[in-house]
């Protein structure tokens, strides 16, 4: 078995194309927020990552697998290494990157941490989601908070020394967060004593940190029922005064852990606030019944973070395949098969490997152009807000638009990619000594944490498709056209390129009649074609990216003398967007048309008729 | 955690609904070979299989799962209560079923077998792949044995007295079968010596029964290079002489166990044949190099197998998750979604809850009458050979056509839908408490033992769709089309039913384009559209298949009066024939159109361009 060794591969080509030559990092850096910033520091920053992925993260990846947590005395146990490498990771400072300064960070591009994000959660998922949720709950108290939680909690937060956590979710309460009902009371002294039970708290308790920093949902005492009525608390393990110094402990228990498919090496945990009626919590800035605009402030970079965390495992699941598929020599070429004197070839050559292989590639590629689309929208944003506020709403708004599928789509193409490695593989993947079934085993739960696929689909079709009268889903297709206007003339794309017209076409009829349906009293087959809309724009976005990577590749090629090294990776952009225009966009009009059927038999059927 | 705990589920009504009212059980038990079957008796089966897999397999599949295999002292132990499920399944006789009279069995119908398959495999696919493998391996045989080979062996494994396996793959022949080295040597006393390995042997040792017949693919001296110089040799653990007394122990060892993502409780070994020099073996009948196939008939039986096992996680998953989706409180009804003042409902009522549920009910109602169409086929056959050729040899091409489709539509399905049925679960599904998890990890073997999905859409496309100078294809596509001629202008399923003529047009353009192009320079096409191909017609015929279960539902619904327990039975039925219809049906359609356009991306990008 592969304990202890690292499998975990990207390629580092790859992600500096995306960032630099195909969304023009030096177009905002440099520029504004982010002065200082060029392509060789960011070029060096990924290699370091990478660095401490293979050499640290990595290795660690099938350790916490098999060993997964414990609680000893009350306390969780994180597998062997994990201490070390949280040390580490913060020590080398590339978790600190796209921190801001005044909070102990670099002040980076967010497009950057995307991809240093890519990195570490690919070498080790599970012990990734540890410093990811540090750094959610620092983002919301940088945010929010005021200025002297800011002052307390973030700088220590953001480099490690304390730890973080997210605490939603209770037994009654998961997609439906409305219903939570852990209790806050406001004390004398403006504290408040907290009491409740939370599950599924990812890293809930670890060894990783001097303390933890919990933030907690809850109700305060005479607030509303529902959504409206719920606050963010800081409720951190061990109490601390005002200079940091840690105090005495906080009630706050961790009752039991859960045994799990997948990410054995993050203690998922339940955990009790208040048992002994000692819990004491301070609320998130001033006011209270301000939770769910602070939890969403959280969640929406938790969702981009599990979208990262499928195209991270996705991705090396991919380049594992591959390496495996040149190692590995089984049968006749495809044209001789059937001769047993012909030379065994590596599995590489078959057909359908390649076919497989090239599914895994295009999708990595373009999900991965999704993601720092997005990134770089948001870093646009930043450059931009206060200086140009139009273009600024823009970016922002693509950024909103675009959440919801790179959260699901990302993670439910890991699930079935991930399968497909397995595959690639055939026996041997089915086997721990590789890592792609641990790959696929990590990868189910993001398409349910962070808000499921589903309720990713109905943020979209409900809330973003809308969101500033359409704007934003306006001037995405308009993107989409413009490209396609620039570029159907391609000598070599072109005729691809044409395939994204009748898509976005199929894609806007549906979207319209999402509010005919709505109006029309056929509001069910909103949430029944839901899930269908989202796979629509998201296959419509990644052809499109793969499209323009594809456009941007053929422009260096045609620079590069023949016999250049740089050819191949090139010719590869090629093939991707030329795969995935094929093969997949077009399921983008199918959908459409699955769609216009209008069927409603899940509603329609009877609870009595599912079964006997 | 639910080690210990039985959480199989199988729907009794909807089996005896396949066999009895779609398949027409009647129409050949009772009948020739199959003399003295009825439904009765079918039926009483049924149930007595379904309580051994409740009470006695089911509670173990958990424990199988976590506790796995372990090697003592060069032995195999298997998990706490195999050996005595082993000892009742057998006492029960329901493996025995179908095996014939002469051998200790019921001689019953094939297809009563299949379902019974189903309910033993879903309670615990580990445990069931023992005597699974031993059946295989007794079929063989009985089918190409001596006389004396099957006095002495068929009883003694068709009983469980002695286990058997299938030892195929070794280190450099998989899906290359061709390769294998494992070498025969011919005694002065026409027994062989053995020497070799072989991997990924299940079941290759273990403590169910009193010896364990191998059956072992080899290359006699001085036969031919591929797989036309292989031959099959008998090689029981413990020699035996002619009476089935146990003598010494032949030299076959194990020499490690495989650790893998599922079917923890079926020991995946490395086998040593011969290390010492002193495995013997005798040929499997009198001629050498004969192996191949021989191997087929037990690679058909073993293939039928896995789709039943991949049929029987699916079923079991989307029962538990119904239960789930039944009992599970979480959110308001989808119209009042915002309301918290709306008493919370059962998930079951959200519409994307009930679109998932019923795409597992609709896949694996159709996957089943899939099964069940070609286990009666194989039923009509036996009663037929020798009485009317031509009707048997219909039936017996549509078992050989519709077998890749069993394999792999089932087996790829099952990772995909388990999935989903995790989805349904939501955080609870990846938790080791329920056992969709389990099923999900159990499944993923599935797609690739046995022959990969690959390799059955190569069967299907190089070989079973040109059978017979195409009459089993022809004879196929015309039941179609008579079931449409018949059912076009159904009150109810009437314009669903009319889907299928344009997927079957669809599907026949692909299949005759397939010819043109291995004959027109383009034969690369016909490996990367055969899952594509594969697919289409597994939807096609799984459509076709609900909907005749649809009309027939309707037929029965007409008869029984307002009120009746069995309506929403019958009901279910339509909603999966027009879900299917109109959700999945359009896809072939859909997929015809990608294989038109072509593409060739994976055969002309080069090694060099799929990464850095």
């Amino acid at each position: 078995m592969s304990v202890g060794i690292n499998r975990y591969k990207a390629d580092l080509r790859e992600l500096c194309f995306v960032l630099f030559e195909q969304f023009g990092f030096s177009e905002y850096a440099g520029k504004g927020c982010y002065e200082g910033w060029d392509e060789a520091t960011a070029k060096a920053i990924l290699e370091e990552t990478y660095r401490i992925a293979r050499e640290v993260l990595g290795p660690l990846n099938s350790v916490g697998d098999r060993e997964g947590c414990k609680v000893v005395d009350g306390r969780v146990k994180t597998p062997k290494g994990f201490a070390d490498a949280w040390k580490q990771l913060f020590e080398a400072g590339v978790k600190q990157i796209a921190v801001r300064k005044e909070f102990g960070g670099q002040g980076g591009p967010y497009s950057l941490y995307a991809l240093i994000e890519e990195l570490t959660s690919g070498a080790n998922t599970a012990f990734n989601m540890y410093p990811g949720l540090a750094w959610g709950a620092a983002e919301v108290i940088a945010e929010f908070g005021t200025e002297a939680q800011k002052k307390l909690f973030c700088q220590r937060m953001f480099t490690g020394q304390w730890g973080g956590t997210m605490c939603l979710t209770e037994p009654n309460a998961g997609s439906d967060v409305g219903s939570a009902v852990t209790k806050a009371v406001k004390q004398a002294d403006g504290r408040y004593k907290l009491s409740g039970t939370k599950i599924f708290i990812s890293g809930g308790d670890h060894d990783l940190a001097e303390n933890i920093v919990h933030l907690v949902l809850a109700r305060a005492e005479g607030a509303p029922a529902g959504t409206k009525g719920l606050s963010l608390f800081i409720v951190p393990r061990v109490r601390v005064d005002a200079s940091g110094k840690l105090g005495e402990l906080n009630d706050v228990q961790v009752a039991s852990l859960e045994h799990k498919m997948g990410i054995n090496g993050s203690a998922t945990c339940v955990m009790n606030f208040g048992e002994s009626g000692e819990c004491y919590g301070e609320l998130v800035g001033a006011a209270e019944n301000q939770g769910l605009p602070q939890m969403f402030r959280m969640m929406n970079g938790a969702r981009i973070a599990v979208g990262i965390q499928g195209l991270a495992v996705t991705s090396s699941a991919y380049l594992n395949a591959l390496e495996y598929a040149k190692d590995r020599k089984q049968g006749a070429p495809f044209k001789q098969w059937k001769d047993p004197s012909v030379p065994r070839v590596a599995i590489l050559e078959h057909p359908d490997v390649r076919r497989m292989l090239l599914e895994l590639k295009a999708h990595v590629e373009g999900i991965r152009a999704l993601v720092v689309k997005l990134a770089v929208h948001r870093d646009h944003y930043h450059v931009l807000a206060g200086r140009d506020d139009d273009q600024a709403a823009y970016h922002q708004g693509q950024v909103d638009l675009l959440t919801p599928l790179v959260k699901a789509y990302a993670s439910e193409e890991a699930w079935r990619l991930c399968g497909q490695a397995i595959q690639i593989f055939g026996g041997a993947g089915f086997l721990k000594d590789w890592p792609v079934e641990q790959y696929a085993r990590d990868s189910k739960i993001f398409s349910i944490y962070e808000g499921t696929t589903h309720i990713q689909s109905m943020d979209l079709v409900g809330r973003k498709l809308g969101q500033s009268g359409g704007a934003n889903f306006t001037a995405f297709i308009g993107d989409i056209n413009g490209f396609v206007e620039a570029n159907k003339s391609h000598p070599v794309l072109g005729k691809d390129v044409e395939r994204l017209s009748g898509a976005a076409e199929a894609f806007m009829q549906v979207a319209m009649g999402l509010m005919g349906w709505a109006q029309g009293g056929k509001v069910e087959l909103v949430p029944l074609n839901g899930n269908r809309v989202l796979t629509m724009m998201s296959q419509l976005s990644v052809a499109w990216l793969l499209l323009d990577a594809g456009v941007k590749a053929e422009a260096a090629l045609s620079k590069l003398p023949a016999g250049h090294a740089d050819r191949a990776f090139y010719e590869g952009k090629r093939y991707s967007a030329q795969w995935f225009a094929r093969n997949v966009l077009p399921n983008v009009e199918h959908l459409a048309k699955l769609a216009m059927i209008e069927d409603a038999s899940p509603v329609e059927i009877s609870d009595a008729a599912f079964a006997s």
